[in-house]
């Protein structure tokens, strides 16, 4: 297809296309005469996969250059391919907690993983935001919520399971790539908002229209 | 105690806790001479509140009066309560959907709510954040996500349930609604980060160093 088709097909906009391939992020089509080139399913579902980066991830430029660089290394297996693309998924953050509190927060990340038997590979940037969670709720002096640490991963590995294997259902490695980008923000998102939901439900049974009312404190 | 102490053990700075004063987010001091107010540990517990709103829930100064003049509404249960608080942790969105997608989304919330008996009183403005993630997958194809809402559903099911019997433990208004606040958006990021270990556990398991080779696509 010509680049006016890519832009109809994916939704993206020519001058956009261009400056995609200019940055590289985009390979380049099959030249058929010096000014026009052809452009192919791949390059659709790439720029999909752009699309799901800088949209859904809010990703940079230059990240998204760099995400599409590492799931490109060659001879990586699938599930590492994957796994690079999941770090790209892994908000900025500015650790608001000190050094040594991280540190013991760190430590109990891997016991966790280590109680729950869990494969994780090492460097794996979820560790680390973990931890940081973890020492900035003792911060605040939530010690209580740490106590649900185990709650929440019981809740997370049937789910991430289905995640994955949803995944790996996908036909090829773009969309597959997709889905891990995507889903893995949104389904976030999705299970944030369904948690909302599911807490009215519980403090409309724990306390509800009969609970204790609030005047005073 | 003096705002020098109130200082110390909030670890609010003085000219902070004056501007707060100011703003009225924290209720003015007993007077014992013309220029020095007395504050106590009601100060404290509203000092830590308006703090998990700012820092944590990274909300504006007007916008955390406007959540702290409406969980001090008279007369309100304290499940109305905590709910109002909650409201506050649901993030500023740019819904990137058109409306008929997201009326026959908010359908399916409803649908869903109703599926799971859950009590979910109108308005709340979670049925509103999932109808927009829904038609957001929709619009982006993919529809395999949409699968999994009713595992994603079971998955928070309990884990809001013990959340809930959390906040309800402690001993006061305002550190409940600091749990509310703290631990429902710490909480999100936890289980964000949990998720992404569980994903990696998972891949490993499906196709970790035995699986599909990832040259050419």
């Amino acid at each position: 297809m010509r680049i006016a088709e890519l832009s109809e097909q994916s939704g993206v906009s020519v001058p956009t296309i261009k400056y995609y391939l200019r940055e590289g992020l985009l390979p380049q089509g099959r030249l058929t005469s010096p000014n026009q080139a052809q452009y192919d399913e791949a390059h659709l579902r790439r720029l999909k996969l752009i699309r799901a980066l800088v949209d859904v991830g809010e990703l940079s430029i230059a990240e998204t250059k760099d995400v599409l660089a590492s799931i490109e290394a060659p001879g990586q297996s699938l599930h590492e391919t994957l796994g690079k693309a999941q770090v790209a998924t892994i908000p900025q953050r500015m650790p608001q907690v000190d050094e040594e509190a991280l540190k013991e927060a760190a430590r109990e990340v891997e016991e966790l993983i280590a109680r729950r038997g869990w494969q994780v590979k090492r460097p794996n940037p979820a560790r680390q935001w973990l931890a940081e969670v973890i020492a900035t709720l003792r911060a605040l002096g939530q010690e209580d919520c740490l106590a649900l640490v185990d709650t929440y991963a019981d809740a997370v590995e049937g789910l991430a399971e289905a995640d994955v294997q949803m995944v790996y259902r996908r036909p090829d490695r773009d969309s597959m790539l997709e889905g891990v980008v995507v889903g893995t923000i949104l389904g976030d998102a999705m299970l944030a908002a369904l948690r909302r939901l599911a807490h009215a439900n519980a403090s409309a049974k724990a306390g509800g229209s009969g609970g204790p009312s609030m005047q005073g404190s």
